[in-house]
């Protein structure tokens, strides 16, 4: 498989996954603004929508949106999806709540907001965080076992994190705990290591 | 089932799918303002995200968010969904870019936006339409089978019908169709005429 990705953004979490099901990929930047991968290719002649993630499987077929490609990986390995007769509707259904309501929240402080702007995102964030501690079955969001969903959300807790947004009490713990796994190291020593050919 | 719904809302692609499938349903409208039912109820003591749709199955369960209700719709009529191997990867990929990037285009036009906010929503909306337009399999997104993302798509394209935003020619054709199918032309009678227990 490969991934496109942009360091630090949502595909960090396709990223995660692939690490935590020990699945082999390759991984090619893309420059989100300019929209030129790492090897110099237009990325909108690649991908028309201009997002990433990407993910190439091995026959070519190539799936966007990160909800469609952290539910494939689950369904490669179970173990990081949802078991029971629900289980990928619950989890389709968490992946949907964090991709509409707290992905699309945080923008904001990406899109050179006024400070009324972001003040009104920090709130928006504040609520949905507030939402899922109210629902998390701890200490991962379906219990005791990791899921592609909580790769996610790990990821946008790092953005909470480094725009200074408070996070409840059990999503922090589900962030440290997230912080500590093996696969979760080796993604983020990934991306914050661009290859010497960037 | 049980569908909560709101006039209109992207909860209409709920009912219109559950008519494709012919699942039998009852539907209690919700004042999305107010957050409360047609019966009286709290709405957020049913739903605390307040949003629409929310299906209760026949046991209890209840599901949030509209690509998983329109997922877990396809998968008991598989008739409305995308076959072959990739299938159900295929229909997330499509609610999720339809959700994540065209539904949310629309919000200023109903959060009391300014004439350039608008003016900006309305390129986002005409971008992503033009994507839809360059990709659909025609006349319907997937080829000759209607399933639950045009249902999702013919909501939001009479969304860009209402706020006179401009339709391209497979898109316009596509809604058309749709129009005619016996299932939205019941949804639509039922939305536009409320219970008198309303």
């Amino acid at each position: 498989m490969k991934l496109y990705y942009s360091p630090g953004a949502c595909s960090l979490a396709a990223r995660i996954s692939l690490h935590e099901a020990g699945i082999a990929a390759e991984f090619e930047r893309v420059d989100l603004k300019a929209k030129i991968t790492e090897t110099g290719r237009d990325y909108i002649a690649i991908n028309p929508a201009g997002s990433v993630p990407m993910l190439v499987l091995d026959d070519g077929a190539a799936i966007t949106e990160n909800v469609a490609v952290l539910d494939l990986i689950a369904s490669h390995e179970p173990r990081l999806g949802v078991s029971g007769p629900l289980g990928r509707t619950r989890l389709i259904e968490m992946l949907s709540y964090l991709s509409t309501e707290l992905h699309i929240a945080f923008k904001p402080f990406w899109h050179g907001a006024s400070g009324s702007e972001k003040q009104d995102a920090a709130d928006a964030v504040a609520k949905r965080l507030n939402l899922l501690e109210s629902r998390i079955a701890e200490p991962y969001l379906f219990g005791s076992d990791f899921t592609v969903a909580d790769a996610y959300l790990f990821v946008m807790l790092r953005w909470a994190k480094a725009f200074r947004l408070p996070i409840p009490p059990r999503l922090l713990n589900l962030f440290e705990l997230a912080s500590e796994r093996n696969a979760v190291r080796q993604a983020l020593t990934e991306e914050a290591e661009p290859a010497l050919n960037a």
